[in-house]
């Protein structure tokens, strides 16, 4: 008998069962070329063997693996740590398991490789960029992909993003409105998407309202919470510092009013900061940030929904999503109108 | 020639190089029996094809997937993103892949199943509790199994973990030795080997200093920030408030911070802070948290290597590391002896 530290193979089932391997492999398969007796017979050496029909030969078989790949970066950001937790929660609760890639620390060749092997039954990218190739393979994989959270403008497959633009627009006319005219921003170096349009939009509210952006209050850095710290410190030492930054991330925007709390400078009353994705830590008293929200849950529901059409019907036609974004004002910007 | 839209099956290749799909199963096995010419033949439809071995078919023949399973709860968590973040590199560097299984969001039947798949070449467990029976079910599988970060006492199997009980007793002799005497404690109802030496051993440093905690004093809650939060309030709200609070993970910290702060109690000269875990958070300035230490880095590179050395030879005997937790004193606790 197979012990606990050897799993039995489909021999050690045959030998146990006096029957040939072909013989294992068609009860497993439920092939009718089994007669009923032997067929009892090895589901009771497999049933001792407390023995799960072997996903693999079963994958092989059906050509379904019940499992998704997931390509994320940054499981360390508030914001994509809530963004892997939902897409778990929601593709269990339709009974998918999830192979998580961290393409972060996985060479692109690497990555290229594993979308060829066919692991799994379908692809989802959150963080595709415009300097990555990865969408492209997978894509061309002809395993069901959709896009998450960052999209790609005029890629052939199924889609699901915040409305990135329109939820910067409304941030920028809510401080133009509030009497902002020295406003400084804080966007990200990387291509993706998500960060563009969140400076593009939030760009187009203050020209239509006419009012320009200084170059030295625009600040492109990296993701981390350094780097918006980095940020505060070089707009606020400034001899006229912006009244207002807004920042294309909370993880920036946490970066921000440390960097402000370093420096002595209060919130909102020296500056208002504002920033975007509405993670949970937003709404700590720590931070208390007025930020534009992302609907995480509804982003992650719709692009399931859409990748499980695709696994049944891969000629369906591909659609594209970009959910509302609203403003969620908290602390961190004063409620009324400035001077 | 199968398009983009629908991966080349291996009938599909068998056709379109006029052999039988035994032929092109020969081929991808490397079996002696195929003519040079027709292995050729059959090579040169699958680099058209843009055919990579199937890992699968590869996995069934050779028994290894290269993939590792990861069991976690909580990736909302900022100590357990960090701890994925690290699991997904140090496996990347060895050239593994990770199946992160959130075992928060299945019930554990489908998650013992999953065990029985073998899709794996071992388990990484990381939220081990001594209510679950999964680790027990890891183990007896006969897949390679380790437990990083909580550990079940007297399991027989390799076990890397913070040594949890020596961190809470220094940080109880810290408080002890800064003169405190009003003592909070703020602890989780969970049964993991970690909350309860984070207790046990901060509770040993005061019992060693005759130092009594009152009943009071002890909360015992759920893990997220709102319960921290929760804390704070009740307990700082009594008529004789403590002068330090302790607590088992720094998101509880971070949480209790936010507490004081809403109850505009001030941390710390009305009282000091103390959490465990030293997530990067906690070196914020909007919490500045003193913090025990968790070797992340140190408990995942040892836990991938006894797993590695025990998908090699599985009889090797189980090892059991306890890694030191060193206390990092912030401003959440005055640095001088109060009175």
């Amino acid at each position: 008998m197979a012990g606990p530290d050897r799993p039995p193979t489909s021999r050690d089932l045959a030998r146990l069962a006096g029957v040939s391997q072909a013989t294992v492999s068609r009860v497993l398969t439920n092939s009718p070329r089994v007669s009923p007796d032997t067929r009892a017979r090895v589901l009771q050496v497999l049933a001792e063997a407390n023995y799960t029909p072997n996903a693999l030969a079963r994958a092989m078989k059906t050509g379904r693996t019940d499992t998704i790949g997931v390509f994320m970066t940054r499981v360390t950001s508030p914001f994509h740590a809530a963004l892997l937790d939902e897409i778990g929660r929601l593709l269990g609760e339709v009974g998918l398991h999830m192979i998580l890639w961290n393409i972060e620390h996985d060479p692109e060749e690497e990555v290229s490789k594993v979308i060829q092997q066919r692991l799994v039954d379908g692809f989802i990218l959150t963080s595709a960029t415009y300097t990555s190739k990865l969408h492209t393979i997978a894509v061309a994989s002809g395993t069901p992909t959709v896009l998450i959270h960052r999209g790609i403008d005029g890629l052939d497959c199924d889609q699901v993003v915040g409305d990135n633009w329109q939820g910067a627009f409304d941030a920028g006319r809510y401080l133009v409105e509030a009497g902002h005219r020295d406003i400084g921003l804080v966007t990200l170096k990387h291509t993706g998407n998500t960060s563009r349009d969140r400076d593009l939009g939030f760009r187009a509210a203050l020209a239509e309202a006419g009012v320009s952006i200084k170059d030295s209050n625009v600040i492109s850095t990296n993701v981390a919470h350094a780097d918006g710290h980095a940020a505060a410190r070089e707009l606020l030492s400034a001899k006229k510092p912006p009244t207002a930054i807004y920042t294309v991330t909370d993880l920036l925007a946490f970066g921000l009013l440390d960097g402000a709390r370093a420096l002595g400078v209060t919130v909102p009353d020296d500056v208002w900061v504002v920033g975007f994705d509405n993670t949970d830590m937003a709404s700590w008293e720590a931070f208390d940030l007025t930020s534009v929200n992302q609907p995480v849950h509804d982003i992650v529901k719709a692009g399931i929904d859409l990748l499980r059409r695709r696994i049944a019907d891969p000629t369906a036609k591909p659609t594209i999503l970009a959910l509302p974004c609203p403003l969620v004002i908290r602390g961190s910007t004063a409620h009324t109108v400035v001077d």
